[in-house]
């Protein structure tokens, strides 16, 4: 029936979702009042015409600058700088960090035929320039592409003076010693701090 | 922001999907053109008004009746009655069943309150009554639910005197014996069938 494929394959296009799932979901909607069909819908609408990014940091956003960005409560002199607006949310969670966000919109990849100029790099640059930012926390991931990506970002800072920082790498708290890869446990030793 | 919030609740709305899921799932899209979002949205709005069970095995359909009972090519003589309509493409996959479908819409399950009222079995009833019905083939989950279900349906079924079966319980083709619980091996045993 032509409905019901229809969504399966919208469904199945989503990452995680195989046909599978995407046709029990389709028999769960079936199931339920369509009010929710119709609110999902809404919302997926919503969210496609409404988010943007922020012209400041580039985090999303549904007006011209972010929340985070004309909050006058955060530090505007530190800058943390991460790969995806997805992952804002998880600093955010630990209610440690108190500034501003850069958005870089991904990581350098050369095999992927991702370069500077495909990122916010010079936005940052110019915003580091511009302002009373004293630090860039660089929060890409640590994996070969974001360390890659932090050292780049450290040389095209230097200039300007600021102070460039990189999360620390080590132990996960609650990790087990035993199923650390050797990688992390070497960067754990070189980390490692007097008691 | 509320137009993200919105999204991942409505997703997080949806069985096996978690709020972190659902916010995977929310920046999946915003990174995909917005027409992505619109086809969903639009495929989601048409299942809702356009799909409903068809009239005469209750299976789902756009029309009036549903495409196999409209199909001449099916074995009217044989129905097999199913709990949900999600069952029917299991069986169609296996393409050995050319006869009509029956669905229920659900299982007995006094402790749910699920009572005969709430399913399609009065509706069954009549049709094997009225019609050229020889055999029904009841399908309902190997569960303990599914086989008081059954065991309903055939007493429901006895004056009409058409014939009921049940499908088979055993092992799994490909599963292992060893994995096998015990009421399945036990079923398999007296089950059994001569080489």
């Amino acid at each position: 029936m032509s409905a019901i494929d229809d969504l399966v394959t919208e469904l199945a296009r989503l990452p995680t979702i195989g046909r599978k799932s995407a046709l029990r979901l389709t028999y769960h909607l079936l199931r339920q009042p369509a009010e929710q069909s119709h609110r999902l819908a809404l919302a997926l609408v919503t969210l496609a015409d409404k988010v943007r990014p922020c012209t400041e940091c580039f985090n999303l956003t549904e007006s011209d600058r972010c929340t985070l960005c004309t909050d006058p409560r955060r530090d505007r002199s530190m800058v943390c700088v991460v790969e995806e607006a997805s992952d804002i949310p998880s600093i955010e969670r630990t209610g440690e960090f108190r500034g501003l966000y850069h958005v870089l919109g991904g990581r350098l990849a050369p095999l992927d035929g991702v370069g500077p100029s495909d990122l916010t790099v010079d936005q940052l640059v110019a915003r580091v320039t511009s302002g009373a930012i004293r630090e860039v926390i660089v929060a890409t991931n640590p994996k070969l592409e974001g360390e890659a990506t932090a050292l780049y970002l450290q040389e095209q800072l230097r200039p300007t003076g600021v102070t460039v920082s990189r999360l620390a790498r080590g132990l996960p708290v609650g990790g087990d010693l035993e199923y650390a890869d050797g990688v992390t446990i070497v960067q754990a030793l070189s980390a490692r701090r007097a008691m």
